[in-house]
């Protein structure tokens, strides 16, 4: 390894621009210089040993640099990493240097062995990873601290002097994926697999998620057609269909798990271990020498972590949920009190507070998720998780159940207090569709417009000024950097959720949700790949193993779905018309029946491996080698010490 | 490795029995030739490399051979079996005899590096390990059919030729173990450690939860006691108890998994990866490659093993249900029958019959009960499972569901069909501590009184007729060789599950069931100590690194019980009486706060983390340790095959 290294500083680079740095406008020149120094230093002397380049524009130095690597430095950077490859032997193994020979697809003029997504994520860890040695502060800003081992990339972002770093498109390979994705009206999957070279694997895994979750969804979609075309409404029919439906969800929750462990064991990264990575920037500590890996790097007490998450956040969740259902009830009564209004004197002025309520309510929803969302986020970052991944799950664990609630609450008032099915199955319709119909509009088609027209402006602008060969690349870089950033999957998955609310907590009550879910995702899909080629930036890679909260997620829902179907059915006049004498007798059955379909539906998850064999195969055999391996080196280390 | 192998055959061993093989008498010459033949034969020809010597008595040769080995091969066995010690760095490592040097309180003459049950456990392993090559038959007995790959001391068990294979107790160790265990009347805990080199970690394991449940009892018969001294029998302090140990019992199986890695972490199972030894010797199929580790092995489609499972087993366990459902309803139509013929003509045969049913019942349950597991073993065995912890887990499930439901369904039948508290009470108390004293007299005292009946006689015959010096180890042999078999831990957790169960499932209508339980394991340890020690043959060691599907039992059970009590105590007059108005609100409110408990036990159990910390950091230290040197291997050979 030290050998290659060294070897690294005598090539002469072939420069291709990766990623784009944008400094704040008058940034010091002596910060700037230490920055690239830092960039460019070698990694024995703690830098990143990265190549910057300024990028010259027609109004000259504008404070962007264009960050590259060599090829060499790319593949020790994917070591690095650990990332995961297919050997030649078709065994999946973590990348190394010294045995890059092994490798399928490696030669060493072939510069494709790694995608670009790959590579943008490597130089982003490694910028990530440049760390402050002995600084006190960054050059030139004394008010911004360092601390040995602070993110330095970090410390620049919160003190604005780095605008933001994002990863170059690859416009030919882009145009080549959006022809294969949406280009062409076609039935058929995704190309997955171009879309995790292309996005990394988070991205890919959230689009996988979201076409598996639609063919799942086609089933519940088809039996609940009947439902509407004939206005069934006997007992029995619903029953089946909410029994089918509850197993069913199960199913599905149970087979994508095996389905991502396919995908990612194909891409690598379900063998990747992030946790023996260096932290993620955010996190802060003593720097100490990590007891797993023996690295140096910050060390922060978990006991410190868990008393942050159980006596702050925890309540704080708690009370913010409690306000919620507070602010609901004022609603409510709200509602309550511009009714009596209308009815006493109606006028127009009376039938216009009618939607007063609503109005409000909808604006301090708004309000309200926003400033959560926030102290959310603070929250999590405060509670400083080594990893990125487990940083997710709080944040997005604190997020969802409060979203959860917002959007459910009233419509669980409704069937159970009000006992209004009428209501409830109109409620229903109005929030699922206007929903979609709303995310759909504000999430692509908004924003494509928009970016349409900006871009257009721009072109116009830079054909009239052409004056530079390297402009197309300039231009490139100026639109991009004024795109959106895409802020992560949690958006999209979160619609999705609370689709999935919607189509099961009530499925009883209105089987067409189902239906309107499925033609939602199939548009879904389209909009969803258009904001990612068109919309926003392009997003850094993250290589992940599975769908992480979400998970848990859905199958918390699938499970309090059981209870709402078994309460609704239980409430329905029909029901209550088969036990004419005793009420405690339908109470009880429904309970029984209840019972019996969570029973089922944990024995299903207990019994459902949640990787297939041969996944769980090839992974047994990974572990069985590393320990043999670590038997043959302790072997050797032994063999040695008796040499001595 | 080869080299250690090659230097076994010119060490002079030291023979030290450690295990015997009991012939059945008559049994043919040349099969005893061929059997010890493949015991000493070298490992190269496909033998074990033990050593086996016959044991000489008054009597002459009596069909019982005498097994140990060399220290050497000893060692060598325990690299085979994949032994975890510790090493001089206090971390745990598989034991390979190339880096002995680099363990603790190792060496070359220290003979107890190894324990004695660890060598038992060794030889064990290579006698069931010893497989046909291209015998057809056992010689000498041309109906006992042998086939490559098959185990060669399970034919000869199954053919009846073999009688018993058991290891050897060491006097001095067992007489030090029993003084330290049961021999002083003392407060504190069992020596688990000193009980894990004797008997194997199973049996540790087993005395370790016995006596960790019987710690975390005594809050609750604490609690309990007040309750029957001031006859309370108000429903909030029946709420208040019962809340109580629903959440506890949750809080107690998780506090259980942390302790139990704490354990098997210190003697090492922890990090034994079973999964990849060798089949257990029941184990049948075609000789082949396993995919994961690479050696030759018979190998069995994991499809077949399902669709046996699926298909055969559970529809045949859910039928034995069935019926004993069927007998118990009979049972209660006979008791009816009884009660009415009481009735009618009262006379003293009358009321003999009032007993009638009770004794035909319990006399039909012992039957099925020992059909059924008959059955049972048959059809796991028929399963086919690979790996010994499998077969266990899926026999333990088998047998416990059917127990289950014939010491419980009565009582949920007096419960909620006959809704009759004061009987339930009355039924609860007497099966309890009647199975209780049953158990300890059935169990213990019983077989120490025959056994020491037993060896007096045999110690009298011997002494009058001693001629050998061999005398007190062929002594030994005889009176061992008589004394029962220990089955396995089975009955002893399957006391406990039960006991479990009479203290949850029904505590909020008798919390004097802890009192009894806590005095009753008490008095357990030291009668499961006694039989250990005094009435059975030592039992062969078994590591393990976990109670295995007992831990899901007792979870079940835990969950079971919150649904029983909750809907105990919506069915008290007390609690009846604080809803006179509705019977809905009532029920309702029973089922939502059962729903609630429901829902923080499944919350504790997943917050609680399953292992302590620094287990968790060692494991994954132990992780990462491999992947490196996997990673080192593969640098390794890339180079190697780079200089060819």
């Amino acid at each position: 390894m030290a050998e290659s290294w060294s070897f690294l500083d005598t090539v002469e680079p072939n420069f291709r621009p990766l990623v784009v740095i944008e400094l704040a406008k008058g940034t010091k020149e002596e910060t700037i210089e230490w920055f690239t120094k830092r960039i460019v230093d070698k990694k024995a002397d703690g830098g990143a040993q990265l190549l910057i380049k300024p990028l010259v524009t027609e109004n000259g130095h504008e404070n962007i640099y264009l960050v590259g690597a060599s090829h060499l430095r790319l593949l020790l950077g994917a070591e690095t990493v650990g990332l995961v490859k297919e050997c030649n032997d078709n065994s999946m193994r973590t990348f190394t240097y010294s045995s890059r020979k092994t490798f399928k697809d490696f030669a060493d003029d072939n510069h494709n062995f790694l995608t670009m997504a790959e590579c943008q994520y490597i130089i982003k860890h490694e910028l990530d990873n440049l760390r402050a040695k002995n600084e006190k502060m960054i050059p030139g800003y004394p008010q911004a601290k360092l601390y040995p081992g602070k993110s330095i990339v970090r410390r620049l972002l919160t003190s604005g002097i780095l605008v933001q770093i994002f990863p170059l498109h690859d416009r030919e390979e882009l145009k080549k994926l959006r022809h294969s994705w949406y280009g062409r009206v076609r039935v058929g999957y995704q190309p997955l697999d171009d879309i995790r070279c292309y996005f990394g694997e988070t991205i890919a895994l959230y689009f996988g998620f979201l076409e598996y979750f639609t063919f799942a969804l086609i089933p519940m979609a088809v039996i609940g057609i009947p439902y509407y075309v004939f206005a069934w409404e006997d007992y029995d029919k619903y029953v089946m269909f909410a029994t089918f439906n509850l197993l069913w969800s199960t199913v599905i929750l149970e087979v994508w798990k095996r389905i991502c462990a396919i995908l990612t064991y194909r891409w690598g990264t379900l063998l990747m271990k992030r946790q023996f990575e260096e932290p993620r920037p955010g996190f802060h500590g003593v720097l100490g020498i990590n007891p797993v890996t023996g690295r140096e790097e910050p060390v922060y007490s978990s006991i410190k972590r868990q008393l942050r998450i159980y006596l702050v956040s925890l309540p704080f969740v708690c009370l913010c949920l409690y306000f919620s259902l507070y602010v609901m009830m004022i609603y409510f009564d709200l509602e309550q009190w511009a009714l009596d209004y209308h009815r006493e004197n109606e006028s127009n002025f009376s039938s216009l507070m009618l939607y007063v309520p609503s109005i409000i309510y909808a604006v301090v929803i708004e309000i309200m998720n926003r400033i959560y969302r926030y102290a959310a986020e603070f929250l999590t970052s405060w509670e400083n998780h080594r990893l990125e991944s487990s940083y997710q799950n709080h944040l997005i664990l604190k997020v969802l159940v409060f979203n959860f609630l917002n959007c459910f609450a009233s419509l669980f008032y409704i069937a159970f207090v009000l006992f209004d099915m009428k209501l409830l199955r109109q409620s229903l319709a109005t929030l699922l569709i206007t929903s979609q119909i709303l995310n759909q509009f504000a999430e692509s088609l908004l924003p494509y417009w928009l970016q349409k027209r900006h871009s257009k402006r721009m072109k116009q602008r830079a054909c009239s000024q052409k004056t530079d060969i390297d402009l197309s690349l300039a231009e490139q870089v100026n639109m991009e950097k004024e795109m959106g950033t895409y802020l992560g999957t949690f958006d999209d998955y979160l619609e999705l959720f609370l689709q999935f609310g919607y189509v099961s907590l009530f499925s009883c009550v209105y089987p067409l949700a189902a239906v309107f879910a499925v033609l939602n995702n199939i548009t879904e899909i389209y909009s969803d790949a258009l904001k990612m080629c068109r919309v926003y930036k392009r997003p850094f890679a993250e290589p992940t193993a599975n769908i992480g909260v979400w998970q848990l997620a859905f199958e918390t829902m699938s499970v309090i779905s059981v209870v709402t179907n078994c309460l609704l059915i239980g409430m329905s006049p029909q029901v209550d018309a088969l036990f004419p004498d005793s009420k405690m007798d339908l109470v009880l059955t429904v309970a029984f029946v209840e019972h019996l379909l969570l029973a089922i539906k944990f024995i299903m998850a207990f019994v459902i491996p949640d990787k297939p064999r041969d996944i769980q195969m090839k992974l047994a055999k990974l572990e069985f080698e590393s320990l043999e391996a670590l038997k043959q080196q302790q072997m050797k280390l032994a063999a040695e010490s008796l040499k001595e």
